[in-house]
């Protein structure tokens, strides 16, 4: 039996949006390792949209899944048609968009919220206990997900870390070719480019992530 | 040494743009084999911005440069700092960018032309002797690039086939797991997406171009 896997994207762009390489190199292995994927975006505006060429604010308004698609070359679903039962297992890429888009915590920081397609689905799959691979900035909204308690990683940033550990998650430091998990509550994180220096390094990690979350579903 | 390679691409997403996951393949085998690499885009509007999710026009310009510095994370220049001394071989992703915004063969086929800053570079490095790896639809520019002779593949799409053969390339059927090397004008060219119909089956043909090059930089 093929392994279904759930993909939310955050936008197209590590600033303001998904971070690109992440989410390739996480459709990469997951395709390469057999497991069936099908993307998703929640039907929102971003933020705001970053040049990222210049790195200024662009009076521009995009949306969420219409600049996601692009990612997923049209093959992305709306957020709200995503049903639990249809899947193994679930996973978030980083960027800016996790922490702009899928929740305020770039703004609001330990007092984030967490959009609510987005805290609907990622709970959903946490209450039916399928495991959810978080990698770059999104163990952001851990706690938010899996509440107090939860271990997780991103990477070595002491201040990110801090409100994590406000928030009630666990922050353990992680190296980039490394994985966090949480087996009580089948998460598994990694710290993407929240520390890698080059695409390669990058992978390293995710691909782990990957592989464990696609042993976890067993 | 390190081997230093340009990539040029065309925006950010494969129907306005370049296509993403080429484009991150070939940044990663670069960067897997220790490459050193840079890209670039031409600072000149999109042809048009195609809504990824519904695949309609939407009223809005882009800039190939600033959409292109989303696939590089910010670390892009423009194709007026290329110089062809800099680097050992030059690679372009495919994507329906490269026949909208690097050149006009999506409106014009075999009567196209090509974006002055894009003909001028790859000229250079045609002349200079040094390796190009065209993917998916960029073999289309190969006649103009190199003249009529030229040995290329688009896959097996026969319009496309036919459109290359009228400009004076010599056009080689190819699976998309391979590649088509041209010794002579040091060109290698691979299907990606022009046949690929999984993410892991574009990595095959293009870690195949990636690996060849680098051979002939040698």
């Amino acid at each position: 039996m093929q392994k279904k896997v759930a993909v939310i994207l955050s936008g197209c762009g590590v600033y303001d949006g998904a971070e690109i390489h992440e989410s390739v190199l996480t459709l990469l292995r997951l395709d390469q390792r057999g497991a069936q994927v099908q993307c998703f975006a929640p039907d929102i505006a971003q933020l705001h949209v970053v040049d990222h060429y210049s790195g200024d604010e662009m009076d521009q308004t995009r949306n969420v899944l219409v600049e996601s698609a692009r990612i997923a070359r049209g093959n992305i679903k709306n957020l709200h048609e995503l049903h639990v039962g249809d899947f193994d297992a679930l996973i978030l890429p980083g960027g800016f968009g996790v922490a702009k888009n899928l929740s305020d915590f770039a703004i609001s920081g330990a007092l984030c919220t967490v959009q609510p397609d987005v805290l609907t689905a990622t709970q959903a799959f946490a209450k039916a206990g399928k495991p959810i691979g978080l990698m770059c900035i999104a163990p952001a909204i851990a706690a938010k997900i899996f509440g107090e308690g939860v271990h997780c990683t991103i990477g070595s940033d002491h201040d990110t870390a801090a409100a994590l550990q406000q928030m009630g998650a666990l922050h353990m430091e992680c190296t980039v070719d490394e994985i966090i998990v949480d087996e009580q509550h089948r998460l598994v994180s990694t710290p993407a480019y929240m520390l890698a220096g080059r695409i390669s390094e990058a992978a390293s990690g995710i691909n782990k992530l990957v592989d464990r979350i696609l042993e976890m579903v067993g």
